[in-house]
């Protein structure tokens, strides 16, 4: 099994196809869910699925799978998936990778005429980015039974669309129900989006979880008052509170022993103007960390830290939850598998935390998953210069391979 | 003298009857400066000069004069000043309360037929506010020789209006050089726009000098990245450096034994998303003390403050100039006689620092000065609530009178 190997050939220059597909009038690649950018990519993948023989089907969600099944074969499939969609002026390797390696995966098996006890199946998701439409990872969520398909086609758009009327438009409204295939094990190959692997020299990265991701907006109220006339204790500051929250989520997070992270990543101020006290302070936090029981306990002590700083400061404070998802654990058995196969190539892994989020995030509530990562150089990624070397790419895809194949055996 | 009183009817009917001047569709008070409001309260207090039998002169910044002479008088005038124009959506005192006092006083010598040694002159100066042409204070400056008539008659306006033309256009491009009256003292009335003397329970402010105001644009670059996957320990937040800049700032100003006010009133981060870390902070600074050597001493701390911090977090920081005024101190003898005055009324005076700028700060370049305050309820200005209960203003404006008496006598 260890001699199979992927063509790399193939599956490089079809990631590169499909980076110049969905390109705007800037040359950026706008994919963005349901577009008519993100049908020109679906369109390119349908075709190459069925060039590689594979049945295609489309579910209502607009999830698309190409399936390879033989007659000895279970209906319980092992599914490789990702997404085709990107946020605007993306990267031609957040996605994509993972959904073109799975197709390079099962064409590479099929074509070696691999004996599989299970069907093998690769998964395009709907809206993983979720730019346009909210949620984001909303194909699997919505695939695994976590929001309601109804639900989910009524979601209007930053732009005003509708998703359903969109996925009509664009002829991905598909027929077959989310969760028709009943997956034996999910398996996701894609890039870290993170400086790591890079700074740590090592190829491959078994993740063994994901963080769970706490998002809130804060406001605070002051009172606006002239700069130069009102003095330092009769202020009401709201842009000095800010301040202070940013600095206690940054300072406790570092002080942490656990892997909490933390971000304020957007703020505003009004009225905005150099001489006038903010009366208002609006921005969001970002907390993240991979064990649940550690991410309410960063709740909790940021909640209590903004009580005794309204008290302290005499302003008032809201907070509103935005979003919240549980962390993930992968299974074991699997992760053991990914370190096996990449041991057999010679290749160093290393048992990370995935800081973003994932469609495996959500199968994993259906299905056994795990989740390869191969270099992100920089750690770049939504990015134009989002980038991994092709011996990388090539390795994570072999490393899939010998998993799915050893998967699909069992 | 102490006998003689100001019509305090005229003046608060004035003082209304201007405050509705100059509207917007929305009822907003918006005279900015040169617009066709500024040119309705021009004409407004144009004809209530002539009324008063006053001299109107218009130099070529477009200050606005009303001068009473007699055959005995000199030809240095006493001048009692201040401005006619407001910030969008001002309020009614602010500026307008010390043109209007100036002319009720004159006006009141005037019919008691007060012999004068010195001729006694009203002043409404252009572009006070700075909210529509950049600096504020330009009449006054220009008056006294600190800014070029020709520079400033060329500024562009953020509506990218060229002032010279806007003030040919409402017809006030006067023919009178600026500086043309040799001012032998000034006087100016104002409201406090702060909150002391109203929670002191104190009439009459007494203004001995104006805080030097350092105003800077302070630009933090660090490195976009995902807030999920980055490690604390790998940041460079952008974000996290200004608000340990906006702490230090308060808390340097709060610990501090001198009268320093610091404020960050506005800021913007990039890219401004919930889950990137800023890659980009952009926040100004507005620094004031009344004593130049401390104001000297708070710059030369932040800026060490943010040497500092650069090393600390791995940023880059950059730092703007974009205005720096001096600490001004008024006329010893003129406040001691504000002070004689309002003994004589029976009301209690205060010593105090202006936070704000005025442009007796300009004139005073050219003439011993002295300022007058009056409560501002709650210590707002530059909003519609902005208030001044009536006696308080009939009790400033007869201290005026009497401080213009004394002075106009000598």
């Amino acid at each position: 099994m260890t001699g199979t190997r992927v063509n790399e050939e193939r599956l490089l220059s079809r990631l590169r196809a499909l980076g110049q597909v969905g390109r705007d009038a800037q040359g950026r690649l706008c994919r963005l869910a349901c577009t008519d950018a993100d049908k020109a990519g679906r369109d390119q993948f349908v075709r190459w699925l069925r060039d590689a023989g594979l049945e295609v089907q489309v579910d209502r969600i607009g999830n698309v799978f190409g399936l390879w099944r033989t007659h000895e074969s279970t209906d319980t499939p092992i599914l490789i998936g990702s997404h085709l969609d990107t946020v605007i002026n993306g990267g031609i390797f957040d996605g994509s990778y993972g959904v073109l390696a799975g197709l390079e995966v099962i064409e590479t098996m099929k074509a070696q005429g691999v004996a599989i006890k299970h069907p093998l199946a690769v998964a395009s998701f709907t809206n993983e980015e979720g730019t346009r439409y909210s949620p984001d990872m909303m194909g699997s969520l919505v695939y695994c039974g976590g929001l309601g398909v109804e639900e989910a086609l009524a979601s209007t758009g930053n732009d005003g669309t509708v998703l359903g009327a969109e996925l009509a438009r664009i002829g991905y409204a598909g027929a077959a129900e989310p969760g028709f295939l009943k997956v034996k094990a999910y398996l996701e190959l894609h890039i870290e989006q993170g400086p790591i692997l890079e700074l740590e020299g090592i190829p491959i990265g078994v993740v063994e979880n994901l963080q769970g991701i706490s998002w809130q907006r804060v406001i605070i109220e002051g009172t606006a008052n002239h700069a130069g006339t009102t003095p330092m204790s009769m202020r009401r500051d709201a842009g000095y509170a800010a301040a202070r929250v940013i600095t206690f989520l940054h300072d406790q997070a570092c002080a942490s022993t656990t892997a909490t992270v933390a971000t304020v990543g957007s703020i505003s101020f009004a009225p905005n103007v150099i001489n006038v006290i903010p009366s208002r302070a609006t921005f969001t936090v970002d907390l993240r960390n991979p064990n649940e029981r550690e991410l309410k306990a960063d709740e909790a002590i940021f909640g209590q830290f903004l009580e005794r700083l309204a008290v302290e400061l005499g302003v008032n404070l809201s907070v509103e939850r935005l979003s919240r998802t549980e962390p993930v654990t992968f299974d074991p058995r699997m992760l053991s598998m990914i370190e096996e196969a990449a041991r057999r190539d010679g290749l160093a892994t290393k048992r990370m935390t995935s800081g973003a989020g994932h469609d495996a995030q959500m199968i994993v509530r259906i299905a056994p998953a795990a989740m390869i990562f191969v270099q992100s150089t920089g750690g770049i990624s939504h990015n134009p210069r989002e980038h991994t070397p092709d011996p990388d790419l090539v390795a994570g895809a072999n490393i899939l391979l010998q998993v799915a194949t050893r998967l699909a055996s069992e």
